[in-house]
């Protein structure tokens, strides 16, 4: 998943063959400022040095941060046998509690542990968004127009002895935007609480039939079922499948009986995105 | 390049995608005996780590063989990383000399050092085709009938005091099949000795504007013009061109220059398959 915001991108894994997905889709690598590893099985890393080279090949000279669970050196350091001498410095940042918050980009991340067979992540990324500033309040105590600019972005501001917080201004935070993203897990609490207040939820469906249900707990893996109750409990507006079993050559042929659990359900299919955009608000009229 | 003989595959260099492209022939992971490097940047063999996973799911238990450069256990041990206990062995053979060969899976495997920034081998591929059997002279050495197929297969038999050797029964070897792969490479003395007798010729034509010949030498790669001068010097009946710069969107518009050098060039096209078969002969008459 490659979330863009802000002239800022940031990719969840890579799998073989994502930086041809990035390409047809017209997308620059030079942006990638953060890749974030839900784990370290091949499915969802070996696209990394081949990322690696078209972000080094884009010109990029800006250090690029790589968050992932324990063993992320070692990983990155073995794949590195193939990408030497990047004009670019590698920044690491190894998850190591069950859940951790990173601010990366202008966007507050959220990696919690999932469930399978090696330690494993799911992450929300949420764009927050400031309250409205209020004019009438800022000039009813006299607060200098030369201040307004810089307690809209957060600044304590001291002078002459008078102290001014943007909480004197500032409405409460309005709604950001959230998604959330997981794979390779079986349904857990973590999902459930991280995904809840996503615009988009995206969790793997792995399997579709129903007696497949112990392949997954087997393979710590997710029913498309499971995925689909996850959302449906979150409240999310929109849930999208992805990482299919190779066994299956129609999902679509699932769609039907889960959006009788889950009428938001999506089909995830390569190269499918989505624009997030603030709610609208009606601007409060200026006098 | 993936040859396929008598039940075995043979794979040089693994790119990223190339588990998809195999894939999509429809063709197996399972047989694939053998991979060869020419040598270990990302885009030779960043697709490495998937074939290793889809040999895995293929089901396949016999040892794989890698032959490669210089460094071939430091890169296959640092790729493993993300590909851990796999069902089958991994038997690695270090190229050491300017040139070496190889028997494979009933294919003579020919490594040729040629001129790149970091060591890389060409590599050609034979399938030997032996001589007619002479069931006359057989006859007339008063050679017993069951030792005749032994004899077809080489071996020297030894039975009460006489001693029947292959080249009494055998005609000379008749020609065989050959096929030479080189990439990312200046022209070499080695790509044109090796590339003699093939009956195709795979060669990298990185850059098509004759104005690119600094980037060629520079980067250490190869014209078109230079491959298609070396594909008519080693007379060679056709030559394939691949690994072409990104730069270049339509392969295609060189064609026709590059036929004027040599009229057997064919501009390379993911997914290009051919099968080469032994020169019809007509069989002897048996009396």
């Amino acid at each position: 998943m490659m979330a863009r915001f802000n002239g800022s991108s940031l990719l969840i894994d890579c799998g073989e063959g994502t930086q041809i997905a990035i390409a047809e889709h017209g997308w620059s690598f030079k942006p990638i400022d953060v890749i974030c590893f839900t784990h370290y099985h091949a499915d969802h890393i070996s696209g990394f040095p081949g990322i690696l080279l078209a972000m080094a090949n884009s010109g990029r000279t800006e250090p690029l941060t790589l968050i992932g669970p324990k063993g992320l050196e070692r990983v990155v350091r073995g794949l590195s046998v193939i990408t030497p001498e990047l004009p670019f410095d590698i920044i690491l940042r190894e998850l190591e509690k069950p859940l951790e918050k990173i601010c990366v980009s202008g966007m507050e991340l959220t990696a919690f542990r999932v469930n399978h067979r090696m330690i494993c992540y799911g992450y929300s990324l949420e764009i927050p968004r400031k309250g409205r500033f209020n004019a009438d309040r800022a000039k009813e105590l006299e607060i200098p127009l030369k201040f307004w600019n810089r307690l809209q972005k957060g600044e304590i501001i001291t002078e002459e002895g008078r102290t001014f917080t943007p909480d004197l201004v500032m409405g409460p935070d309005r709604k950001g935007l959230k998604v959330t993203y997981t794979t390779d897990t079986r349904p857990t609490e973590s999902i459930l609480e991280n995904a809840k207040g996503s615009d988009l939820f995206i969790c793997e469906g792995m399997y579709g039939e129903a007696d497949k249900i112990d392949n997954a707990k087997g393979y710590r893996h997710m029913m498309m079922t499971e995925a689909a109750q996850l959302a449906k409990k979150a409240g999310v507006p929109e849930l999208w499948l992805t990482h299919y079993s190779p066994s299956i050559i129609h999902p679509g042929q699932y769609e039907k009986e889960l959006r009788k659990i889950f009428p938001g359900t999506v089909m995830g299919k390569d190269g499918m995105s989505l624009e997030l955009k603030f709610e609208d608000e009606e601007e409060p009229k200026q006098e």
